[in-house]
């Protein structure tokens, strides 16, 4: 097996045994921060934020520097390429050339910055069709693969008894997604990804949300695979709190509606108006009590007092700053793998 | 003795035994430019520009690269954190994921970045709280360690018979910081660290600005206290010239009002045009004919013509260049004393 | 021979000798990609961008990275710099001081930045002046000088029989550097500097455009003494056929009419709209039929259905690919020569 040259755009794109060549990487790694400095020496990385970032330009450029390479942040407004009204480049060039270039090329591209859902999908694919480098995606209207990874990398040493890293641990485990009400209208990446992901370590899913809140039904129907091929179930509901019940990891998040898009307007306003009334739909202390004593999880940023009261998220089952932190590891792990002389063991 | 995990808010916040390892390493690092490229080795520095710069951002960009590390340019506008009026991350988020994954995270607020004096302050105190590892200002509304440092550095490489580095030369010397006139509002960080630093060194120190332009009391009371301690004196004046006399170091620098915040607004026209009208308060010439033959010493940007004549910013007794490369050197030190393995000596 | 601490503003100020040291070592760079990685090892290099980039930005950092040193990005507009209508720091001053940073210091500004022809130019030398470090052009309104290195290596590497690298199989070739129409108003530079190194190397040039779209005059005649020194020719046409014929090189690309500033503007729409008009000015396969199977040059980004046809743009003859990862090696080679410790062979 090798994934040199490998995109990544989605987990589902790799097989089980691939992704666990990731996670297992991933955690050596975590071991030994500075181990793997030679990976990349000297190599370039771009970074294209269509969107900004928080987590994501911090832990991608980190991981490059670790490496050894550099990473570059460009703005694609700053690049001159050809749009609907303007002469400009065309990605087949643009790609063509930043080959020449770097190792790799990372792009994110959501929310405000597409004019309907599945735009960021399409773009990432042409980039990825035309480039002779692997392309990461670092967050897209549809899957954020390098969270995916951070998140069950995260979940299974929590739930791996004494503390060691059993992808076994979190089979057979129930997962709760469920949305939250706040002042936002986020993307579908992080929910979606960690859907596909925690079904393909054969966990149970249940994703809650209020009506009106679907997620995109090739998804859901992805998972459902999932769940089927790896032993496992998969249950949606609109009641704030049964999802609670018997899971094993909980994550809440707020996410758009699919009347997100309209005439190829993001709807922020609307949806941040709507998102608000829906109060009762935070993960607090006495839902978790319904669990089975359930990490919470979140990709952050967290809307604290929305999403999750300040006690759940700062409580002794968060898992949210190693988590965060994973998604270091785990981008360092897929660059090393993609596009650096890494072979899977 | 080590420094390593302190943060560096103020220089006041060091022992002067702290202070002079710094200067140590700095006067070392300045004569061995590329020795010290293994202390941050593919380690990574945050930089957070909630203000714009020129010599910092430079400087400590470069600072990172000569420590064998690498300094990540972020601008919290892009940073979806927690505001007043929109939802966002805390700062206790924040601060704990990027401990997660840099080595030390600097931090710049002033000016139009605070809606009132202290804020700034404020701001990286509670970075500081939550952050596990060393922050340090990069300029704040109150002060500027790493200038403090440089200038410090700069007037004992000066003053020093036989171009030796003795930081006992600046002893029982004066320095005069006066204000200047010019279309500016500027931070009074500079100034002050200038008035605390060299306080703690055994400097006389005399303030003079025309009436109206007050420095923070606290900080005039700690220089007092420093004085006191060190057997220097204090001495504050309205007048243009009497500072001039007998002086070893003049500091000129346009410094805000105490009114430049109004019902937390940046008075910055206003502050300008009040600050235009004092045309007789700049460094020239024959001032400094009445002085010890005075060095001239600016953080830099100067305002040319305003601040200060170009016969002597230009001139042979001008250190501004040295004072602006030691923002390197002690930057450097500072880094590898708190983020890296360096110990003092 | 040396270039240690030489300026690189147009390849004009550079000898033949200089300008083959700089494409010898670019060739041997471009066949050990990462044979060179302590050439800048931990130094610094500004990137000034007073305007945006593509290509520059992107191969510049990924030199510097190659190097093993760090190119800064730095933008103008965060520099505090002196305007005509603000207070701000001399380009003296800012250049003294960045010369004790780096170890190079790179510009850009063209189009929009200026207010007249000529004036990027100017501020490029008035940098050149202060700094105690090597100043590189990036493209200013005249001359693009790692673009024209780029360009003539590409060439060379095309036309030399046998696929090897000899700099006189470009010698009586004939170089045809015409205009294409689009809603573009491109600056002078490349084709400027294409002009002088393909004259420097003995290619006949022809340059044709519409009436009202002359280049420099002083660039003309340089183009033209170039030619005499070296047994070449230059002619000029409006016709926009006449010109490929015999052609070995053909250049499409628009460039913007001397009426493009008035007044200190930049005319960019009335540019465009002229520039619109002339839709037979397009580099299609027919007229590539009249040459002698010329290659197809452009320093990218191309504007595709306008400069040139998709067919020519991509066809086997296109050399864009070559030429546009050739500005890496290049750039990497003149800061190797001026900013490193590399000696020309």
């Amino acid at each position: 097996m090798t994934l040199k040259g490998r995109d990544l755009v989605t987990t589902q794109d790799w097989s089980h045994e691939e992704l666990l060549a990731a996670l297992d990487l991933a955690v050596k790694m975590k071991g030994d921060r500075y181990g793997y400095t030679n990976v990349l020496k000297d190599r370039t990385f771009f970074m294209f934020f269509y969107n900004p970032s928080v987590r994501t330009r911090q832990s991608f450029e980190c991981a490059a520097t670790e490496l050894g390479g550099h990473a570059q942040f460009l703005e694609p407004k700053s690049m001159r390429l050809k749009t609907a009204t303007t002469a400009g480049e065309t990605i087949e060039d643009a790609a063509r050339v930043m080959s020449r270039y770097a190792c790799g090329l990372g792009i994110r591209i959501l929310e405000d910055k597409v004019s309907a859902y599945g735009e960021g999908e399409e773009l990432i694919r042409e980039y990825a069709q035309w480039a002779e480098i692997p392309v990461v995606s670092m967050a897209h209207d549809k899957f954020h693969p390098c969270q995916g990874l951070a998140d069950i990398m995260g979940w299974i040493e929590w739930l791996t008894p004494g503390g060691g890293f059993d992808p076994a641990a979190v089979k057979g485990k129930k997962l709760l997604v469920t949305w939250g009400h706040g002042a936002l209208a986020r993307s579908l990446c992080s929910i979606q990804e960690a859907m596909l992901i925690g079904s393909r370590f054969g966990m149970d899913v249940t994703v809650a949300a209020p009506e009106g809140y679907d997620l995109d039904g090739e998804i859901i129907k992805w998972t459902h695979e999932n769940c089927k091929a790896n032993g496992a179930t998969l249950a949606t509901t609109n009641d704030v709190e049964a999802g609670y019940k018997g899971a094993h990891v909980v994550y809440s998040r707020n996410w758009m509606s699919p009347r997100a898009y309209i005439d190829g307007e993001f709807q922020k306003q609307q949806e941040i108006e709507k998102a608000l009334k829906h109060t009762d739909w935070i993960c607090d202390a006495p839902k978790m009590a319904l669990t089975e004593d359930a990490i919470f999880t979140h990709p952050m940023p967290i809307d604290r007092g929305h999403e999750v009261t300040d006690d759940v998220a700062s409580g002794e089952r968060s898992c949210i700053y190693d988590v965060a932190e994973n998604r270091l590891h785990a981008q360092k792990a897929v660059m090393a793998l993609t596009m650096g002389e890494v072979k899977p063991e």
